[in-house]
């Protein structure tokens, strides 16, 4: 692992921690400070001349301050003359806001995807995009990394659920390609959640294509934020007759009420991947986390030593 | 004034308030909102198609939220159809990261300038850079007023000093070429304090070159951050023998300790501008701020009307 070298900020420092653990090299040492005025002062300790470069930076909450300290880093290692610099961005803030839904909207996803470039990014490795047309936002390197198989994995070898009874469940039609992947994987049936939504962070459950009697329905989304989405439709997949209900996405994001409408919720179990960090007092006993470190390290090793990645894909 | 709107964000809306009021139009409709989750939501509530746009944002502190909020405006007001897209930046963060002073460091000052453009920004007004070179940073167009005008008004006209017996003040030696033109404009000597800083945000006085005994002393400063140094400098002029002391500068950081060390300090009185927005918790009686409203709405109109605008640099 010659000329590697892997850069935490501050979003998601224990993930580094264990992709550096992973990838069998140490972290490199740099410092994120702010100076008395909120101003973002970082220091590179280590020379990294004609190295690759791999930051890892999830641009979750806080994401202006987090995407900021990333934008300041990649022009820090780009100065310092690395040969490339890659950024490990597990969660990508803002893809949300990936089109024009309403006149005079921003496309922020658009606009972060060309702050990036701006700043010196010469690749990118992300993991679920809400949406993968945001790969099509860049014009440098994208590899868009998909964690199915590792939620897929939890429930075919850790979960103890009957896999002979089990349907998938997408909670909207922009799902359906991700449930169809665990479903092949699962070998299970899918059902999807035929939703309507009034307005951003409040959800409507309508009604529930597909047969989940008797069924353990698994739920599977690649973002879940107020968590008011999906606690409904685990209340109507009950309703409707499901034996339980399960959950999983990559990206907890769980925001505002999020952990406490789990709590209170139909739903048995919760399974998240650690793209965004799970501050303590997230944590439940209802949601288990599972870790992306081992695919990111991977990856990082693989994009090194310029061999395909496309088998950590699927 | 046909097609011409002004923005305001949320750094600074007194003085957009104050700049619709010179400019005589009223300020455009848009909306600046947090999902839950803490990502930027902007809504612009009127057509712009063909306007030349002016938002008036101040990267101050927070500089992060302040500086994102900007960036995704840019980007709505372009692909709402602006015919230019004007940015208006009393303040401009991160300016005092502009050069590599040590290795490995980022020139977060470029790197701001780059985002503005890639956002798509087609100029900007700025207000006293900390260094004129930033305006070699960009490669749109850029117009760059100064306060020293508006400061040495306040002391011929306002002020009450005896004009005969003042001396400017520079408190380092970057700031020179400032004091010189406030000189020249009350017809007044000037004096150097001739410092080490021994580490950012902390502030040591050395020695002042010039004689200011038995006079009426004018510090002048681009920026007031903590207000270590100035505060140090004006008990240096004072044991040096000068008889009162006033300080003066364009941009109001005030970050942490400021207030209350100009509260506790020999300064007389601080003359300010409100390119930075004063909040009620900061103000006091020994604090003044004059506005740049007009001059910042005089550039509007006369760039939207394409006529010059240097007679207002001087
Ligand atoms: N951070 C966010 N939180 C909630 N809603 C958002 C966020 N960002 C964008 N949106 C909205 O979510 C919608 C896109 O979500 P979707 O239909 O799931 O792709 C758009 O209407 C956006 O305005
Ligand atoms: N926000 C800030 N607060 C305090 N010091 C800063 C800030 N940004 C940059 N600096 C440092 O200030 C120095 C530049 O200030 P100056 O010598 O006055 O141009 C550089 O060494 C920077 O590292």
């Amino acid at each position: 692992n010659s000329k590697l070298k892997i850069f935490s900020l501050n979003s998601n420092q224990e993930l580094a921690e264990e992709i550096s653990e992973h990838a069998g090299i140490p972290l490199g040492k740099s410092s994120v400070t702010h100076f008395s005025d909120g101003e973002i002062q970082i220091n590179i300790e280590e020379s990294i001349r004609g190295y690759d470069v791999f930051i890892v930076q999830s641009t979750s909450q806080p994401v202006n301050e987090n995407l900021m300290e990333l934008l300041i880093m990649i022009d820090a290692v780009k100065r310092a003359s690395a040969r490339t610099v890659n950024v490990v961005m597990p969660y990508y803030g803002y893809a949300r806001q990936d089109r024009k839904a309403r006149s005079r909207e921003p496309i922020t996803a658009k606009l972060v995807a060309n702050l990036l470039e701006t700043a010196g990014a010469t690749r990118v490795i992300v993991l679920d995009l809400h949406a993968p047309q945001i790969q099509g936002f860049f014009d440098i390197l994208i590899d868009h990394l998909v964690a199915v198989p590792l939620l897929s994995d939890y429930f075919l070898n850790e979960s103890g659920v009957d896999l002979e009874n089990v349907i998938i469940v997408s909670p909207d039609h922009g799902g359906v390609t991700r449930a169809r992947k665990m479903a092949d994987r699962l070998k299970a049936p899918i059902a999807i959640i035929d939703k309507r939504r009034p307005k951003p962070n409040v959800a409507e459950v309508m009604n529930i294509v597909g047969n989940v009697e008797g069924k353990t329905a698994i739920i599977i989304d690649d973002i879940i934020d107020t968590a008011g989405t999906i606690s409904i439709a685990a209340s109507a997949l009950i309703e409707s007759g499901a034996k339980e209900v399960f959950a999983c996405c990559t990206h907890p994001v769980l925001s505002g009420p999020a952990v406490q409408r789990i709590n209170d919720s139909v739903i048995k179990e919760l399974i998240i991947t650690n793209s965004i960090a799970l501050p303590e007092e997230k944590k439940s006993p209802k949601i288990k986390q599972l870790s992306v470190a081992r695919l990111l390290a991977e990856t990082i090793v693989r994009v090194h030593e310029q061999k395909s990645v496309s088998t950590l894909f699927d």
